[in-house]
């Protein structure tokens, strides 16, 4: 089986690397690629669909763009799999612009060239077959278990929807509080420690991710507006504790 | 040397304990103690004060009534410390509250029964000075040394400060999405895990606690005040990155 993967940054390239030891891997970036990926073999745009499976490692925000750049190569029977951070949308685009012949698979492996260092044995990859033939479908599910991914099969609604309280909820906090600035201190607790921690990792990450997870799942606007209105309770308790209102 | 600890919660009586393996810990506390703290002989009111250090292992917001209720049996010499997660309040209800003749001492045990389960070695004690003998402070910050804490001598101010943006903050999130009743997930980032155990930690401490840090340290109304903005912020740059206005 030959697999593509169109988008080479950190993720495509990771993700690629990873497959080819399986697979025939074969990649292809709209802009030039240097150093070349590991394991993957560069390839025209027209020539990665002739792939069996093509990944997009694209941002949440390149999907309708790319989705629609992609479709004239499109032949019957391909999967095309994304590898987006929310679901629901990229799942949507596919549907309205592929071809009906064209199987659609969402995938939202959760874990990166950090997490993945030390191999992805054990790490979780969310698996949401779209359309499409039911065996190409199959044949990816045995693949990723064979990877000894642990895969997590949910609908993309599903999967927004907890995905806007888990990471979602996490990458918002890490963005405030990276406005803070704060310092490591002597004094630090375990717990402040942490809240180091989820900063540098979520903000390691691209701006553009955090934007889109926000942007894209739908239940992040939910997840924000229960958020605010948590702070404007704690703050209000804090406020009707104290009889003189100075402190606060 | 004769160590007393007034208030035997779940701190004093792990304080008293923990200094029990070197001196005579004697404790009162204003209700019935049950079970028998370990380590701690029970003792009168009065009779506390015989001891020549008695450590205050009370709430911050008990701390001017229990300062006015044993100045009568405080004499000459004897060293008061207290051990409160704020250090400028308590510091100025002392000096206020005690005879020129009584040593005051501020202390901040970083570490409770929790996090001392396997011993306190390396743990962090934040030792301010507040008023009297140095001859009194050196021995204790020789004692602290000797148990191996870290002993981080600060004023009352600094600490306070560096607190509201540590400890502070990290409590203030932790109520805050304590009412978002979070659970856990397959689909968990290890930020995420990271984010449900600060949760977990904080809401482990009594709600009392989290009221006193945020009422009697005046920085957390910066912190507050800046965390606020830096939320608003947040949402203003998710706004304007969304030309239509309706995701967010």
């Amino acid at each position: 089986m030959k697999i593509g993967i169109y988008g080479l940054g950190r993720f495509g390239r990771f993700w690629g690397k990873t497959l080819s030891r399986d697979f025939d891997v074969y990649g292809f970036n709209r802009s030039a690629v240097d150093p070349p990926p590991a394991g993957i073999t560069l390839v025209s745009e027209e020539e990665l669909f002739s792939c069996d499976t093509v990944f997009l490692a694209v941002s949440i925000s390149a999907v309708e763009t790319v989705a629609t750049r992609i479709t004239p190569f499109l032949r019957e029977g391909i999967t095309i799999a994304d590898t987006c951070s929310v679901k629901v949308y990229p799942a949507r685009i596919m549907e309205e612009i592929f071809p009906s012949y064209v199987n659609i698979l969402g995938t939202h492996p959760m874990f990166g060239p950090d997490s993945g260092r030390n191999g992805i044995k054990g790490l979780p990859l969310v698996f949401s077959p779209v359309r499409g033939e039911e065996e190409k479908f199959d044949l990816w599910r045995e693949i990723f278990l064979n990877m000894e991914l642990d895969v997590i099969e949910i609908t993309p609604e599903e999967h927004d929807r907890e995905a806007a309280f888990t990471q979602g909820i996490t990458h918002f906090i890490g963005r405030v509080l990276e406005r803070l600035d704060l310092k490591e201190s002597r004094i630090a607790t375990e717990g402040y420690k942490a809240l180091l921690e989820i900063v540098e990792q979520t903000c390691n990450d691209p701006l553009q991710l955090f934007m889109d997870l926000q942007h894209y799942n739908r239940h992040t606007h939910e997840m924000r507006t229960l958020l605010s209105r948590s702070i404007e309770e704690t703050m209000q308790m804090l406020k009707s504790a104290d009889p003189g209102g100075d402190s606060f």
